[in-house]
């Protein structure tokens, strides 16, 4: 017999006669599921905390709610709540849907080029069919795949969407979960991946059952974010399956093609094989099982390459993993900042060494940190490794949630692209990037609790003392500061910002079209000089012809000596400073023939040249 | 150029000029050195918090403290407290004792019979010195090895060991560092090795001056026993090196040859490099230097294979963990309980499945954690396991602190020996079990504090509600518990104590001689019948000859089929029922011949036997 794909068994399944309900609450003496229009039902126990029973008078769209002893709660497994967090659980069908992309097969982590996207602050609507009608363009532009920040229901309708607390029910004021599945299918259509932020490491502060149901939290480890969930203590068993039923079920119901699991760094988990690797074996086998790819991607805080590394070689076996150390290497290079965490960069020789390894910190000191940092990345292959010059996390976890282009301006923005662009990890972008959008992504939220506003109001407050960044947050619970946080595209109409999108846009034609380009194709080979302020990279791949990327950090044109390992006739790509992109023009032609190994070039001042050499094509 | 063995760089060095002090005190803008029949000299800081200096007026037996600021502390890494935890650290010379063990070797685990002492309680002395006259008899009965429990200096005198806060110093009322290592040296003169127990989960209540220093310890963890000592926090890199400079130091200036990891299951380190693989890695490279073997086992509650495999195979890379299963099951089979962990067990499978694995819990839902517990030790070799019948936890965290000869009797006490020495694993025995002691080991503490002695009181009382063993536990603090706790040898006059002693004697002989019972030589093939009560034991080695070991855990004599791979001639060896063991004898003198594959042989009640194929030598 053939295994047959996974199915959510917990909460609430159409069945032949009505509603089956299940739901594990081994605190509970009874159980029972309350209909919002209907009468209540007791259910049955049928042992190790589980209660379950049909009722034949439900059916897709009751709202019910359970009721343990004598508390009603929302079902810990909801599918929507179209009320908000502490309103009722709607019975969904998640067969109802009709979907159109049955020849879709997912997406390999080398052909990722990631657009991160903020459901709220994307589009004028801030629904998930407000970002359909963008998909095109962002096709056009040279993106293969949207990653969504979290969605599962948080409170009000204002937020980053890490305080989600109904983890299987897609935000009810983005449009709940039929609307989110007509999203994943037009992406589909659109040739476009989907990323699904997930957030594993804690439950949000308002509108958490879960406590109610079991013990699904921990106190045995400590999170910056809450409660840590239960993955190895007493009762754990039901905790582990109630988070990877979760990532089988965006997987299955929805038609994700990959998990972004938030800050795998707050997972704790000391049992003989870490939840991460029960998740990605998990996704793995129900992907092929359903005829498709589906990936899972870890933001990792650690440096610590056992994420990625497959079992064999003792890792989690995660598909990719976040590595910031290349984002905070430009951002510092670039902004001159040296306060928090950009204390440990500065200068070129982190830049140089992102583009060499992921991993600036691989068992070196960190003196932020105060300790040892990271593990060499030694073997794993570099389309494991995600790379950003901004995120939500890096432009929104500052006060004012300044981006790139409003903190250095236009050149060092189109600087800061090409090194992303040219990097031989797999790219992301934030929203907005592509145009040098200017306005902040802020953190606002829109909690109902008085004392939870007032405490994350001074929470962050709080989080910038230590940055130096002052008191002038703006008030995360204002309307105001979410409205800030809009992308505003009139801003292409622009000739600056225009000029940055073309280069976005060409950039990404030339990852498509230069076989070197793709992660794990060349190793790069990379010079620098600190006092002079340039960066040179060279790329040669056996499976295309062989590129030179030069970078001028510095005011001023400069001459830059680029070693190559082949020498001939060099063919002029790309310059960030071209006049189409809004630069100045007048960048040299062509890399000269060095004769030898080294060719001397102008480059021109806070800008990059790519060069390919054209006879070996 | 070789490498040169480690040497102890912080604390008080003899050097030509005086004594030089290294300490790390991160906190403190100044610190010094204050002798108490002396000057105060200030400590130059060399960068990364440490302060340096030598002083020209001390010498070895020069009392000291530092003043941090202006606070005076015992050093963090005094090698002696001769007043106590409170008290000064004193200069000691680890190079003026005269060693003559120039040619111990150190020891493998496959040869280890480990006998476990409380230093405090073995003796009449209860000393180090104390300890000496009686080796020659633990080699008599077959010993190979002693394990010290906990001697880091802890407050008063009475103690387990496990409040030590001092790392360094060995316990003043024990007779400080000389007197331990005259012990360890009388030992490898009397041919034993020597196993020290040390706590690098937490640190004790009292006396604990290490956060004055710097970041000990962490909140990111919680361990049962107190704040969790910082692996992975900000500075944890001098942390690590202190706990594995400790590890060094009692294998290089002591000549221990294995150190016993306290509940390993409580350090808690998310690097990439686990703390516990540094120990191993660390203390072997240094042992090899040294010219001699060393040793790390961990005492492991996780039942997981990791902790023991090779860093090649994804593990920590230890020598050995105690497997606690085969204990549980056995106590469990022989009292009937089913409180606190022994419900997990009960009955003859688990002693049946422990003999076959190390682990009874390898995956399966453990009731009594309430959770999915361990994970399969496919592969790792048997002598990576250390069991027993009885240790200090097992026997002292009980209420009233009763060993199994007191609670299940003689001839219980008599099979459960058959069963640990006859298993194929590392066998522990805990002090008097070789003569089946009937005096409890009780837990006892000699607090200075007050608040901490109550603390202690109502802890002990609340540990024991959930075993349902009442209230009336010895008072830890009361100077009697502590008697109670002693040895009393007079009971070897009494019979069943002397056939229990000769019992142990013949068992070791039989492990020694017949090649079979050596850790990893045999497989175990284990049969066994849940309502006839028995169990059979067959151990088929390419290095020796055949054993058979029956054990009938019933209240009568019963006919046990032993099934054997290879039938022939098999003469008895050893009946747990004999006369000379305090039995009723009559065992039936040989296994007859089942001609095929299957020989019923009458065992004699509550006892086991052990039968050899004869035509084999």
């Amino acid at each position: 017999m053939t295994p047959r794909p996974w199915a959510l068994s917990r909460g609430a399944t159409l069945v032949a006669d009505g509603v089956r309900f299940s739901l594990w609450a081994p605190n509970a003496t009874r159980a029972a599921v309350r209909l919002d229009e209907g009468a209540t039902h007791p259910l049955e126990p049928v042992g190790a905390g589980v209660f379950e029973g049909t009722v034949r008078e439900a059916r897709a769209g009751t709202d019910y709610r359970y009721v343990l002893d004598e508390t009603a709660v929302p079902d810990a497994v909801s599918r929507h709540q179209p009320q908000g967090v502490h309103g009722p659980s709607r019975v969904v069908d998640p067969t109802a849907y009709h979907w159109r992309d049955a020849r879709w097969r997912g997406l390999a982590m080398a052909d990722a080029i990631i657009y991160e996207l903020h459901v709220g602050t994307f589009s004028d609507e801030g629904t998930f069919g407000g970002v359909i009608p963008h998909l095109r363009g962002l096709r056009e532009l040279g993106i293969t795949v949207i990653e969504i920040m979290p969605v599962a229901e948080f409170p009000g309708s204002r937020n980053w969407g890490y305080d989600g607390v109904h983890l299987y029910a897609p935000q009810s004021t983005y449009g709940g979960p039929e609307e989110l599945r007509a999203l994943v299918d037009a992406a589909h259509q659109e040739g476009l991946g989907v990323v699904l932020d997930v957030v594993y490491n804690h439950i949000g502060p308002e509108g958490n059952y879960l406590g109610v149901y079991g013990p699904y939290f921990t106190d045995r480890y400590k999170t910056p974010w809450g409660s840590a969930l239960n993955y190895d203590d007493a009762q754990c068993d039901e905790v582990r399956r109630f988070i990877i039923d979760n990532a089988l079920y965006w997987v299955t119901e929805f038609h994700i093609d990959a998990l972004r699991l938030d800050a795998i760094h707050g997972i704790f988990d000391f049992s003989p094989r870490h939840i991460l690797r029960d998740i990605a074996e998990s996704v793995h086998q129900q992907a092929k099982l359903l005829g498709r790819e589906a990936l899972v991607i870890g933001e990792s805080d650690l440096n610590d390459p056992r994420v990625v590394r497959t079992s064999d070689a003792c890792g989690h076996g995660l598909d990719g993993q976040w590595a910031d150390d290349l984002h905070h290497a430009i951002h510092a290079a670039l902004t001159g900042e040296r306060n928090g965490y950009y204390a440990d960069f500065g200068g070129l020789a982190p830049v140089a060494n992102a583009l060499r390894t992921p991993f600036v910190y691989d068992g070196r000191y960190s003196p932020h940190r105060k300790r040892t940092h990271g593990a060499p990345a030694t073997g794993v292959p570099a389309d494991r490794f995600v790379v950003c010059i901004q995120n939500h996390d890096q432009v929104g976890n500052r006060a004012s949630g300044d981006r790139i282009a409003a903190l250095a301006g236009f050149s060092r923005s189109r600087l800061a692209a090409a090194l992303l662009l040219l990097s031989p990890y797999v790219p992301l972008l934030f929203m907005g990037e592509e145009y040098a959008e200017t306005n902040p992504f802020q953190y606002f939220v829109s909690h109902g609790d008085p004392e939870l506003i007032e405490s994350v109001r001074t929470g962050r407050r709080k989080e910038f003392e230590h940055f130096g960044w002052g008191d002038d947050v703006p008030d995360p619970q204002s309307p105001d500061t979410f409205d800030r946080s809009r992308l505003n595209r009139s801003r292409l109409e622009r000739a600056e910002h225009a000029g940055v999108y073309a280069l976005y846009r060409d950039l990404l034609r030339l990852r498509r079209e230069e076989r070197a380009l793709r992660p794990g194709n060349a190793e790069p080979r990379v010079a620098h000089d600190e006092s002079d302020g340039w960066i040179t990279l060279e790329l040669v791949s056996e499976q295309g012809r062989p590129l030179m990327a030069l970078f001028n950090f510095g005011e001023v044109d400069r001459q830059v000596p680029a070693a190559t390992s082949a020498p001939g006739r060099w063919k002029l790509l790309l310059s960030t400073d071209a006049a189409a992109y809004g630069g100045k023009g007048g960048a040299p032609a062509c890399l000269p023939d060095g004769g030898g190994a080294v060719a001397t070039v102008l480059v021109l001042a806070t800008s990059a040249s790519v060069y390919a050499r054209e006879d070996d094509r």
